[in-house]
């Protein structure tokens, strides 16, 4: 390995971070680790950190390719990858195309009414507050982010939602939302962070309406570590 | 009176409107009736019908001179008032100079904790959801507002923050924060409706911090009616 791993920095929910021997690099594993419902929900998904680990990567590399930075350095195995070191910006990213889940249910918009336009939404990154919805305002006021920050941040959710659209789609698949995190580093250059997944987008059929994500585990429906698999199948062959 | 007043149209909350004999006018009249929590706690405020009347009708000809086109005619008396007919936006504006109630729970910041540039936040004024806090790309993937009317909307109420705070401070009062409502004429021009009062302000004595505003009724600290007619003193003189 390029790098030599170190002791464990940080655990989420569905990954853990290590320090390497290079300050600017760790080393992301990823585990089969599920939960939901704000982490009432707790479960496993089988190989589900092979799916995400896997399709991340190849997903970052792709988008590194039409000109959006990440943090994405080397895969080293199928749970594992060297990444960027970054300070996360602590605004979770969501991009909407068609309405679905909690958005629905807020608006009273049926899941599954695409939108004019896509629909762009920040939550404050805090546990303590489950993650609550911001705009850039507060952003701005409370000091998360600067005005240059969230421009850069806007431009390049936006251009990853029609480069992933168009990926998605060559794998007959719908991206109806997902989740960005947007990491800084040390000199201040926004990149692409965390993952993109199953976990973190929800991906329809767009033949059968299907559902290939978490909704999946989140709603009791069953069939979600065959979803992911085929997720992975379909967009790395 | 300049024009005749015909039916009750509509009967919200605080207020009723009546049509006139002039397609294009509507006559407001101000309730002391008053609610708080979403429409769970009921009451009356003695003579609040009056202080917002006056109050708002002062405010919005202040508002006119500084450049703000407002929806205000002419007062008739003390609860009634001529306004121009508009087509209701469907957003509340909140402006926020400082934190406070819902948005201090919400996001863990103290009650009285200044911002260092204001917030601008929409909610969907939708009874049955309860106007959920939403951003500027709903209200254009739901339709609820043009581009070009939400940038105008944005700019107004910036700067009627600005001026409002100002012409606040000279009666010695701090404008914590505050929701507005714009209005289309039947040609599309934007203009601010509705009222400006104790009901739709946070105003806080800035020498004490003393509440000058529905907060007093909401929590049910007492004082409510008398606070109103301070505020209108202070104001009006």
């Amino acid at each position: 390995m390029k790098y030599e791993v170190k002791k464990q920095m940080y655990e989420g929910k569905a990954k853990q971070v290590f320090a390497t021997s290079d300050p600017s690099i760790v080393m992301v594993h990823y585990k089969d680790d599920a939960t939901a419902g704000d982490g009432e929900k707790k479960g496993t998904i089988r190989d589900k950190g092979i799916v995400n680990n896997k399709l991340s990567n190849a997903l970052m590399q792709k988008l590194e390719k039409e000109g959006i930075p990440t943090h994405y350095v080397e895969e080293i195995n199928d749970r594992d990858t060297f990444v960027k070191k970054v300070e996360i910006v602590p605004l979770e990213v969501i991009i909407r195309n068609v309405a679905a889940g909690h958005f629905s249910l807020r608006m009273g918009v049926p899941e599954g009414t695409p939108f004019k336009t896509p629909i762009l939404e920040f939550s404050y990154k805090n546990d303590d507050l489950h993650d609550p919805f911001i705009n850039h305002y507060y952003a701005l006021a409370l000091d998360l982010a600067t005005q240059k920050e969230i421009d850069t941040i806007t431009k390049y959710s936006f251009k990853i939602n029609e480069i992933l659209k168009k990926i998605l789609l060559d794998a007959n698949i719908r991206l109806i939302d997902f989740k960005l995190e947007f990491g800084r580093l040390p000199d201040g250059t926004i990149i692409l962070a965390d993952e993109i997944s199953p976990d973190t987008c929800r991906f329809w059929d767009a033949t059968t309406g299907a559902h290939l994500d978490k909704d999946l585990f989140r709603r009791d429906m069953g069939g979600e570590a065959d979803a992911y698999q085929e997720v992975m199948k379909r967009l790395l062959g």
